[in-house]
């Protein structure tokens, strides 16, 4: 299932210090990649500490000039963007973050890029551009800033021929995540001891390892190689769709007995019920491999290890 | 042809250090609408300056919060938003500059109004939308930014039922023009006594005389104000379309005797050859009543005298 390195020497990653964009790091560098990330100042690498001498860390200043001089220093065959502010709910104060992170950094990547001569972008999205429905609409104000994103995108492909492959993930876990996402939160359960608030837990999920996530920012990247021509295409990076209910049932399987008070909150503003179906829409070469049962089991294991 | 006011008190206007937001704002003040201004910390308002009594000015020091307060203080009926970074071939460190002004701006101003309780919005776009073709292709990065707006747009529509009307502008001219534009660079060249290096000059332009977008932007302001429902709406606001060889040829019949040397220049780079038509998807309830001819004369008087 691996999919094996061709040609390409040396890729860029943005995001690195970010769970995703750090598995990505990593796999590529087990991989024999030349990688290099590109960070800010201040940025945590703690999690890639023992790969940072065989990675070449560039620090970004913030400006567009200093991109492009880095960019061509680096030259890197493909670049992979994994930095991302996200926010399931924004608060008014946090309007400037997310331009900043999901506009002004990523538009000044695709002009350092173009600038460059390096013209092979994966790009990350969120299936939440898809609030039920396949066309465009936004559960939040982080799917307006990544669909905004690809407008951007639409200039530097036509007028540049930059050539790019947007993945849109849905929720993603895996050994490791420090994220305070539903999933640790119910797997640090048990040692609460306490039954947990939630929603009546009938909306849907749709999980996806990270093992399996990263294999797609390769498959993507290997079909950018691949390509002549310039490539503007997207797609969604499902695994296994269930509600919130049939998961916690899923996770007592594994020996991860959680106590749910259901209904005793709300749903969220907004609660995605159904993501939308990835069917006639996935990556082409790719398919999860890891089976969600697979997954938890491998959670509980490194949770009951890591307890212990 | 004028419309009258129907019941809206307060208009905020933004960009109204800009040629044709200062016009908007000069005919809302005769109509006898309250008129509020929000402009930045040090923007020239010169050409308003025999209005500035009667027009309420407010100044935006950047953040969101500060936006807010302004907001529910004024507490408009309808939100015209006219400011802009207009940039037809950037240079890469104004990428900051277009985001900043088209995208951080923007997307602040709608935070403020929804949490306002502002809902109705009439937002300004360009035909360079769309590149020789009614889908989506942008022109240029100015254009990508307009475009990327409309997604943030699309997100306070939904969640926050924002009611807003784009209108997308092509070319726009009229007397106090100061924008160093085409048609000024051929009024002025009279004066220059020296033949004008231009492009073969058969690319369209399709100009709208700035009484007529102002009107466009009132009747746009009406039809919000008149609909119960969340209105997302869009419309081109053309005028008339003409090749620039056609242009100074009319430039000559109002007494404007312009030397061309066509062709001793390239075309631009994704030189707009034929914007497209605004068949079909004008704004309903408008249409330009002043004709070119007419607008010209207007011009080349005012110009006249003005060199006198």
């Amino acid at each position: 299932m691996r999919s094996t390195y061709p040609t390409f020497g040396r890729v860029l990653v943005t995001g690195a210090s970010g769970f995703l964009g750090g598995e990505l790091v990593r796999r590529l560098v087990a991989d024999g990649a030349q990688v290099s990330i590109v960070v800010r100042a201040g940025s945590r690498l703690d999690h890639l500490a023992d790969l940072l001498p065989r990675v070449d860390v560039c620090f970004h200043d913030g400006s567009t000039q200093q991109l492009i001089a880095l960019m061509r220093k680096v030259a890197p065959d493909v670049v992979c963007h994994l930095a991302s502010c996200f926010i399931a709910e924004h608060q008014s104060d946090q309007v400037d973050n997310l331009i900043d992170s999901n506009l002004r950094f990523p538009t000044q990547l695709l002009e350092a890029m173009t600038m460059a001569g390096c013209l092979r972008l994966v790009n990350t999205g969120t299936s939440w551009q898809h609030f039920e429905t396949p066309a465009y609409r936004p559960v939040n104000l982080y799917a307006a800033t990544k669909q905004a994103f690809e407008d951007m995108l639409s200039y530097y492909a036509d007028a540049r021929n930059l050539s790019s492959i947007t993945l849109k993930l849905y929720d993603t876990y895996g050994p490791g995540d420090q994220r305070r996402k539903l999933l640790r939160l119910l797997m640090d359960a048990p040692n609460v001891r306490k039954a947990l608030d939630m929603s009546p837990g009938e909306q849907r999920v749709d999980l996806v390892h990270s093992t399996d996530v990263v294999e797609a920012f390769v498959v993507a990247c290997r079909r950018l190689l691949g390509e002549q021509a310039v490539l503007r295409e997207s797609y969604l990076v499902s695994g296994e769709a269930l509600t919130l209910r049939e998961l916690v049932l899923l996770l007592s399987q594994v020996g991860v007995k959680v106590k749910v008070n259901w209904g005793a909150r709300p749903y969220r503003v907004r609660e995605v019920m159904h993501p939308i179906s990835a069917e006639g829409l996935g990556l082409p070469g790719w398919s999860a491999s890891i089976s969600l049962i697979d997954g938890l089991r491998e959670l509980a294991e490194r949770h009951g290890g890591k307890a212990a």
